[in-house]
């Protein structure tokens, strides 16, 4: 299965109306243009729905936006691993600011993703919860104010914050990818976050509801660059 | 947007292996062949992530296994219901006994989607809990006793329970199609759930585990026709 | 076991330091006495480790702001209807906008708590919630509006969705108590309410958290009496 | 406020009928004598109706079965950690098998208990668990596989699971006190979780349930002397 590679922005579709069906698999093929045109690296969230059509349509790594640990069997509405695999993605959001899990399920969709070669992009609220969840060894661990979330302020104007979390999480296991978001729509704050150790951010409405996407995304292409 | 026509076969896939992915499209197109060949309503609930795949290749009307009731929006890993119906749904379960849903959030499902013409089918564990939900008004009610649910004990071996289920829908909310579900597996059951009064049935194992998927549903199909 | 009777003041402690420990006591005392002096109904709904000093030291019905409807046995952290009612409450605050439940598992609270005896205060967030939930046959249903709860516009500022859940209710089942609820505050919110047709009102922050909780409920009570 | 002392058993009353008010009371009684006779540690985790009765009566530690995190405010029908501590309790169980938290509320239940001195007991579902729950420094950190639970198998009779789990919470947080549970029943049961090194356990049905609760823990506080 294909991998991600570092420093990576991770675009999270999330349910906004522009990143949804038709508009979604554009907005994917404008990332995928930025990403071989900058050669940066860029992986794609889209919606559960969307997962397969992109995939096939799109040239970059996608990861869903949640999934279950169940196996398969008696589950209706679930997000089955074997399935998101099967219709293209190579791994998962998990414990995300706005599907929060609970602790023995982030486990247990760690442990199954790993026997899979499915990746895991764990999400944590704060440095506590960023040392615990790294402790699970999930490939990447993503630090993300809930406060901050589709707002205008970054998490990099907390540099302190950036810089112990990404500390905190080598500690505890240098095997995990630190990452961050909340709030990342510029050059500068992308730029900001590499410099304070983080190999990549996540971000949604910076790309997805900027008015102009390909530009905005250009923009912070060149800020994991410099 | 195409709607359900009843009498009505529901084929859950569930989060069964043998409903996933490319195995869940062959099925859906053995469905489709008996739907055409015996002149009998199916309907087909995938996965979310092979909704497309199914609705853009199969001549039968899909339901989701289960969406949410938020708008567009910053909302991560959400089955958002416009994204559904994009992706080819015309309709979807509701707060199935494996995926059950607060009282306001079926209410809100359940408005969302008339005002997109989307159809409902809300699922009920017992009498009680089908009037309180058919008293808000979904397409359709389907009542399947949990402890009956994946076994070999049909539903219909209890015919006062499918009776007065029927009855009691039809009392508080006649414009509400009654259903049952929870162990349906031979023509027979078909056959004595549509006596008693039901418009459909709702089955997953039945034909989705069967040896022969396809005998299996023409059977069934039978039952419904006699 | 000691009933409800109406019209009623529910007043919901919540989570409010103003009512909890002693000071909920003596809260609760302040009631007690507002209610003998003013001839009117009241009940309290303490925390639930505070239910059984309340009950003990207070001669008002006292109702509990949640309960499980899980059987005794192997289950930890849950509120054990047997354990609530031991503890000297006579019911319960089923579903409330601040801990929401499941339909299966409000059903199942209410068919428990009626084997009991034990009563049941449904809540519900809009009118369709409100027939919804008064089809399962509570005590009493209470309407709130999510948005105005714990605000300082009242709910009988809508008069005519007061009346309209009052006789929603009514039609679906004229065995339950309607009552309403968010934002009342004044001796003209209960008065109106009454008027409109509720059999009382939940009220929290209006008591809990007034200057002069006693001045408070005294002219609230009023509101009731006119 | 009180400390717990370890070695410790921790007598976990669940929802059993036999472990409720008045039962309760009486089985804490038991406790407590046993506690005195034979000079062994032991805490009381009662329901929260029942907590503060029992830290009236009893001269024993005792622990809630479940608090949240929020702050005092308008919340309903949450257990409020100040709240519990006025009633008398030291500390809490925190993600109990049967009532599982998401990772950011267990997080902020310890970090609010610290705050107020008050302990907390968490509980994981494996070793790897364990490890991340041992990362956000509770008092305690007690593992019980959820297949034994309430059974007769022993979780001392994996004496590998015992050995490891305690070494992975030391080698992660040295600070942290290493618990196991699960069908502990006898005094060889506990004496060999102390030789693996756990500083305690946590049962329920080996003395809540037994036919001579005084015998059944006498035998067992043997095996914590031992």
């Amino acid at each position: 299965m294909r991998k991600l590679e570092y420093p990576i922005i991770i675009l999270n579709f999330k349910n906004y109306s522009e990143g949804t069906g038709e508009k979604a698999l554009k907005l994917a093929k404008i990332a995928e243009e930025v990403s071989k045109n900058k050669n940066v690296n860029i992986a794609i969230c889209p919606q559960t729905v969307d997962i397969r059509m992109i995939s096939q349509n799109v040239d970059l790594p996608v990861l869903a936006q949640h999934v279950d640990s169940n196996n398969p069997g008696s589950h209706t509405g679930n997000n089955l691993i074997d399935a998101i695999i099967e219709a293209g993605a190579v791994g998962t959001l998990v414990n995300h600011s706005e599907h929060q899990l609970k602790i023995s399920e982030i486990e247990a969709i760690i442990e199954k993703s790993k026997e899979k070669g499915f990746l895991t992009c764990v999400c944590a609220n704060n440095i506590k919860t960023s040392i615990s969840l790294a402790a699970l060894d999930p490939t990447c661990c993503a630090m993300e104010p809930p406060e901050l979330i589709g707002g205008d302020v970054s998490v990099t104007t907390k540099p302190d914050l950036v810089r112990k979390t990404v500390e905190s999480i080598k500690n505890i296991n240098p095997n995990v990818i630190p990452l961050v978001g909340a709030g990342v729509k510029t050059r500068e704050d992308i730029e900001k976050a590499i410099k304070l150790g983080a190999k990549g951010v996540l971000l949604a409405s910076g790309f997805v509801k900027a008015k102009n996407p390909k530009q905005a995304l250009e923009e912070m292409a060149e800020g994991i660059l410099s």
